[in-house]
């Protein structure tokens, strides 16, 4: 899957990736009244309501990415019929040849975690079927519990050609509380990132880049830029450009000199478009032309820095 | 809710709680069957054999202990149909008044932290209503990222008087890759724990303890004898009981001096515990009658301790 994910990256010659964070907030009026109307001021209102956001969003920029990160909290949130809003959506960016990057941040040991790399990867057996749960793409994992909560989701990705981003530096502000505390001379995340490159360094795809990626905040480009160094062949998942502060002229660092090796992610930044005063006058009922016109904002953004 | 936990662990005399984690190969053939033979060998029929396993295992223990753990990742393998299984398996048990700590791990920055809060533990707000989503009383959380991951989760916690263990020190063979590093003198777990009982130093309950809780391997006895000092407020969970290797002689280290300040869980050692010597005289017929015989075995065993 990392081989498809840099093809279609060189192909579009955009190293993107838009979040489908579809908070309640983002979503213009007429799509929540429509879906209020249909099924309720209830979960299952409030899930279509982000299913059908998205898929009017997907339907006008698939043709420009590589690639999607559907943030699971914000499906989570709506119990039940929110899950099936991420499920339809998986399968629709699917549908639509996107790579679909299921953020889940999911993280724990031995058998628990081969379970969460089945629901989201691979495939349960049940008597004598196989049977995908969720069937991301690739997914997001946190690394506190060490090699054995990673080594489950590497051996399901290895089986199934998919992939993993682990985090080793987020985008938020108090990311430095753990992630920076430095061990010897050394902070925790160069110590994470070491380790990402080690569990990866295995998995070498034809690309020539790891099915094991990492995770680094774009809001951090002093350490990404390290990690860079110290992670030569894995993959660099960016959040945290555009809304959450980080700059294209901060993401050079997040680059090889091929000009690959990193994805940035913007989410609101793109799917909220129409709410900023760039996008605005397309207006509400135009909302997936503002995200349109945001893509080719960002991928000019993003690919002037070569 | 912590004020609830600790009131029945006092009544019932049982510090434990027992981890709902099916999976497949813990269900015997005759659920499974029925279950594939209704639904299908399909998500759907696994979901309805790890229901009808849970139910029948709850109908069985339900008066002896206060809390279960459903461990979410074993749901959700199974796709939407699986998290429909952890869903009922939740209302189920808070309908049997029993305590219910999601085991889900989550974590994330800000709103996204605010998302999973308000799945688990809160209610969303839609239009005018306020809609619960998966409605657990505890849930379990990944502190990598810091206070404003964690930050989300208290303040829904305390808006429904509810509660949070957070993973300090887990009790997996690789837990101390990053958890036992040495930050100057002090391994991360100390200062994720010293963390976690500032987190929680403001939200004290009448019973005098905090409702941000704490994770705690059983499998590493002189790391809890620490971290029981340093978080003398905190409630523990501790896993590993039993399957994952833990001693009772090894928990006292767990608990203050008043009895209290921690709950041991048990997941397949109660489940399954029809496939244990100790028990498999009673048949896999009458599996629940085996964990009900479990149960009473690990209270006793528990509490000799004191």
């Amino acid at each position: 899957m990392i081989n498809k994910l840099v093809s279609k990256i060189k192909k579009l010659k955009a190293p993107i990736v838009v979040g489908l964070d579809p908070m309640l907030k983002y979503i213009p009026e007429h799509i929540k009244l429509k879906a209020f109307r249909e099924r309720g001021e209830n979960l299952e209102g409030a899930a279509e309501a982000i299913w059908q956001f998205n898929k009017e969003i997907v339907d006008a920029i698939h043709d420009l990415i590589p690639a999607v990160k559907p943030q699971i909290a914000m499906y989570e949130q709506f119990g039940i019929p929110g899950m099936m809003a991420f499920d339809k959506t998986v399968k629709y960016c699917k549908s639509k040849d996107l790579v679909v990057i299921g953020d889940i941040k999911r993280g724990d040991i031995g058998s628990t975690s081969e379970a969460y790399a089945i629901g989201h990867l691979g495939k349960a057996q049940i008597g004598s079927n196989y049977c995908y749960g969720f069937d991301e793409d690739f997914v997001t994992l946190n690394p506190y519990m060490g090699s054995d909560g990673i080594n489950p989701f590497i051996q399901v990705a290895k089986k199934e050609n998919k992939g993993l981003f682990i985090l080793v530096k987020t985008s938020n502000p108090s990311s430095g509380e753990f992630q920076d505390q430095l061990i010897g001379k050394c902070p925790l995340y160069e110590l994470v990132g070491e380790k990402v490159a080690q569990w990866g360094e295995e998995h070498i795809g034809e690309c020539g880049y790891s099915y094991v990626g990492a995770v680094v905040g774009a809001t951090y480009p002093k350490m990404g830029k390290v990690l860079r160094k110290l992670m030569p062949k894995t993959y660099i998942l960016v959040p945290g450009y555009g809304a959450q502060g980080g700059k294209a002229s901060d993401l050079i660092h997040y680059f090889n000199k091929d000009g690959l090796g990193a994805i940035v992610n913007s989410s609101r930044g793109i799917i909220a478009a129409y709410k900023q005063p760039a996008y605005e006058h397309v207006g509400a009922e135009n909302f997936a032309k503002a995200s349109r016109m945001a893509v080719i904002d960002m991928q000019k953004d993003i690919t002037s820095i070569f």
